[in-house]
This record gives structure tokens, sequence and C-alpha cells, in this order.
């Protein structure tokens, strides 16, 4: 496999990146060729020992940043590290794609560098979604499209159950739609329906799930808009700071409870650790025809790490193919809806 | 003032109903009459001392329960205490209609008997949102509808600016709009309309807020239709439940840890407090042509006393005819939209 790595996307770009690559290469047998500007990702190199035959610098001269124009930038920066790395997991001389840059943008790139897996209507952003004390689950969409119809969703619920499948290597997945009740005919038109093709689909799906019982772990795969993946992202990582917050305040509040906390101490950090997004891995891009992950804009060389070493599966299982191969099963489900 | 308070609706009907009733009317003037079964209801004010002027018992033979269809309820249940109860309101003989029946058929119930205000589109449902150590929010629409046009977010950004302003004593609320991001013309068509509706408003609208602002206090009103609402309620709900578990078992994990806990016994009692909804009194249902407030299914008798005693200003300070004249400004915004 061959990893092609931005080096120059995220708000730590190119050393975290660089650090990252190189402790990743300690620990695998696949290449990785880092894209951007040649000269400072070569004196990040300098710092470190590591495997020449597997650490490769490809020149790319422009960079896009978080205040371009997804679309212009994609049009425009034809020498920047995204588009770059992009076209050439495009023309195979990559296996898969890993950024910290400019999320609009690594969506558009996907999809016009790339492009949409023929027979899919709406590529997605699959986030890593933490269930505390337990495994992770995967959250489709995180915020590629604001609004889905009901086959979108269906789409969504299909592609992550393959990626939680593959990459995650949990079998038979449970996915479950977002919805306002877990009883059938709850909701919006589109989650009505959107339960129906679901319900079809070759997947272990279990039905509606409401928000309340995500966090305790109720399915591997959350399937909903784009629009209500944000707000629960959003509002688990605001609640959860908040909660540590007041945690720590009340701790620190009189010298009873300053002892108890020192006491603690061991086990605050765990908990902390548990809203950590930089031990999971990336958040992959769904339904393009080429492996891409994206991660946090503020990853550190771990986070850089982690999303090398459990992304390379997406490639290397061939979960692009096994989309392919479920399009005909889809086709026949929306088919069905419009007739 | 007259409450009418539902004596059957709840899962501790009416013992926590009737219990509430009493302890409230021991801290105010106001009378109340309690609606639902004699017999049971004065078998249980039996168990009380209290002031037999301010507490009367309305009777009403039938029961609707969580089980009961809304709409087919509302018609078909004439007798029932919530039918009654509301028809009080309308006809006058009560200010404000107070209940922890058949969310769905209170809303129902709501548009049905007291009817829509003229020019309010969709009647919503405000739930309260805890800020931890801070003041509340209140959540427009938590879900009595699942779908919502740009309007009917102003209708709810408006609606909750007067009730936050009236009911919780805070001059000029700040009115947020939840979206994927607080750049004007961010999210869906929707949100963008709405944005621009809002901004037109007589009301202090602060923008866009992102759902990770949400739990830091970022508005006094949170915008959103009902399925992001509910998705925003059962969330924060579901990830404090579970982050409370797990805080438990980390520090009973240990001798260390034991010891630690017990110093911060109190602290860690404060800190599930702060996620107490029977602290901060019930929903409204804003939009319809009367004071209306529900309660949780789960209330307490101290939930009960707080939703009657935090809920009386609904009535006492006129919110629905503020509502009322509010109308015309928003028809005008409205009918901007229109041209």
């Amino acid at each position: 496999m061959r990893v092609i790595l931005d080096g120059m996307g995220g708000d730590h770009a190119p050393g975290e990146i660089v650090k990252g690559a190189v402790a990743a290469s300690g620990e695998m047998d696949h290449e990785i060729y880092i894209v951007g500007q040649e000269e400072k990702i070569r004196a990040e190199l300098k710092k470190y020992k590591y495997d020449k035959k597997k650490i490769h610098i490809v020149h790319a001269e422009e960079v896009i940043t978080n205040e371009d124009s997804p679309v212009k930038a994609i049009k425009r920066k034809k020498d920047s590290s995204m588009v770059k790395g992009l076209s050439m997991v495009r023309d195979g001389q990559g296996d898969i794609f890993i950024s910290a840059g400019n999320t609009g943008a690594q969506v558009v790139g996907g999809r016009m560098i790339l492009g949409r897996i023929n027979g899919i209507d709406r590529p997605a952003l699959a986030s890593i979604y933490p269930i505390l004390g337990d495994k992770a689950c995967l959250l489709v969409d995180a915020g590629a499209s604001a609004e889905s119809k009901a086959h979108n969703l269906l789409e969504y619920g299909t592609m992550g159950s393959i990626y939680v499948e593959k990459v995650f290597g949990r079998k038979n997945p449970r996915v479950g739609l977002v919805n306002l009740g877990v009883e059938e005919g709850k909701g919006t038109s589109v989650t009505k329906e959107a339960y129906q093709q679901l319900s079809q689909a070759p997947i272990n799906f279990v039905g509606n799930v409401e928000a309340r019982e995500i966090p305790a772990g109720a399915c591997d795969v959350i399937v909903c808009d784009g629009f209500v993946g944000n707000v629960i992202l959003k509002l688990t990582e605001g609640l959860a700071w908040n909660i540590l917050k007041l945690l720590k305040k009340k701790f620190l509040d009189g010298m009873k409870a300053k002892i108890g906390a020192l006491f603690l101490k061991s086990k605050l950090g765990e908990l902390k650790n548990e809203f950590d997004y930089s031990e999971y891995g990336g958040a992959p891009i769904l339904g393009v025809d080429g492996a891409m992950i994206k991660m946090h804009g503020s990853s550190n060389a771990n986070a850089v790490k982690n999303t090398i070493l459990k992304g390379i599966p997406y490639a290397e299982e061939g979960v692009v193919d096994m989309i392919k191969g479920a399009i005909t099963d889809l086709e026949e489900i929306i088919a069905g809806e419009q007739q």
C-alpha cells in the first residue's frame, strides 16, 4: 500500500504531520508519500531517523488553507498538496489519501478528482463517535451535505456498514437511523421513507434510534443527515468539555474536594482520554471512487499516526469495491420507492 | 390566577401531582383546580393539610394515557382531565393549564381546544435546557413539529424571546439559530432563510450558533426545528447520564479511587443536580391561544411544585397577548419573503 499524506493541511502542518508519518512508518511496511513544499517537509524529516525507502516527498508548491473557498480552491490551486495528492490516488500512484486540511475542500476534492462512485448520489463524511467505556461507532453523515433525501440515508447506512465491518473488523454491524422515537412511522417524511429503504438493504438494520441511546452504544453505524450529524458531534464535544470543566471547578472548590481530587487524579485523566479523538483515527469520506480520510484540523503527531495505521484497511480491504458491489441492491430498493 | 392542573397525567398521577399542588399552594395565593377522577384525587388530598379555599377538584371521568393516539384521544375522550382542563382555560374558567400527560395529546389539544393564535402557523413545544453552572435557557421547538419552514423558526424565536423575557425575567434575551457554522449563509435553505427573517425581527437575534456552544450558554433562546430540538435534548440527557455512570464506575475502581470519591461525595451530588430537570419547571406550549405547560411524564411532587410556581408568569405577565401583539411584525417579515 502507498499512503498519500497531505503534508501541508492542518493547524500543525508540516511539523506534526511529518512526525506522525515517521511514527506510523516505524510500525508498518507500507510506503508513505508526503505531498507538499519539499524544503519544509525535508527540514522536518531531518529531525528523525526513518527508513528512507518507506517515506518519500512529492513536491507541491501551493497550499489550500481553511480560508479558501472549497470549490475555487480545488479548481484553481492545481499545484496544491491536496489536489496533487488526490490526483495521485485517482491515477493509481497511491492507494489512500489522508489530510488534516480544509474539510470542505476535501469533500469537494473527493467528488471532483476521485469522482463519485457510479450509483452513489451523495458521498458522505463519516465520523468516529466515541462510546464511553466501549468501542467507538461510526456516524454518517457528519456534514458533507446539510440536507438528505431518503435514498441518501440508505446509501449512508450501507456504506457505513461496509466500512465498520472491514475497517473496524466488526461483523454484522448494527445500523440505526436517528429519529424522534423508536417506533416505525416516526419522524419526517424523509426518515419514514429511509426507514423503509434501510429495512430492505442487505445490512443489519436495527431500526430507529433516539439520540438518548447513541452515547450508550445503541448501534455501530449511526445514520442521519449532515445537519443532524453535525449537531450530534458538536453537542457531544461541547457538553463533554463543559461537564469536565464543571467537574474541575467543583473538585478544586474547598480543601476536602481538593484532597479527593488528588486521589482521583488518574481516574479523571482516564475520563478525559475517553473523549480524545486522536486515539480513534480519522473520518473517512465514503462514496468517492478511492480511499480518503479526513483528520481533525488540530491533529497532532499521535492523531496522524493513528489515522494512518487505523485507516489503511479502507484501501487494503477494498472498501471502495465493496461499495460498488452493493450498488445494484441499492438501485433496486430506490427504484421500488419511485414506482 | 387560577391554575388548572391535570390530576391524571404522568407516571406518578394522581399521587405526586396532588402532593406537588399542595406544596405549591403553600407558597402562593393563586387557586389550583385539580381536574380528574374525584375520588382518587380526594383520597390523595386527604393526606395533607392545605387551604381548602385554594385547592379545588373538578371531576373528569376519563384519562388520556400515553398509549392513546393524540388526535383520537382529544376528539373522543371529551370527559378526560386533559380535554376538560384545556376547555376550562378556553372558556375563561382558568388561566393556565399544566399537565404531565401524553405530550402529543397536549400539543394536539392545545391546537384543537385553545386554538392557534391567529397569525401563528405552528405552535411549538419549548423546553428548558440546563446550562451547567449557569442559568437555563429555552429551546424552541422541542418536538411539536418534526419539520419546519423558515417562518416557523421566525415564530419560534419571537415567541421564545417573549417567554424568556416575561417568565424568566431576563431582559433582551439572546436568540440564536442552531446551524452548521456561525457565518451567515451556512446551513440548509430553511436555516439560511430563517437567518434573514430572524435578523429582521424585533428581538435580540445573535445569529447562528453551533451545537458546541449551546451547553456553554451561547444564547437564552435556542431556535431549531423539532427534529433537531429532540436530538439536542435527548442527546444531552443520554450523554450526561453516561458520563455520570462512567464517573461512578471509575470512582469505585480501586481503594484509592473510593477514598477520593468519599471526599467528593457532596460535589458529585451537586453535579447530578445540575441535570435535574425537576428544578427548572415545565415546558410551555407556545403559539396557542392560552397558557399551557407540559411537565415531564415522570414528574415527582417537587417538579410539579416548581412547574406551577415558575409557570404562573406565563399567564400573569400576559405572554399570549404579547405574542398576539408581535404578529403584525412577523407577518410583514414573512410577506417580504414571499415577494
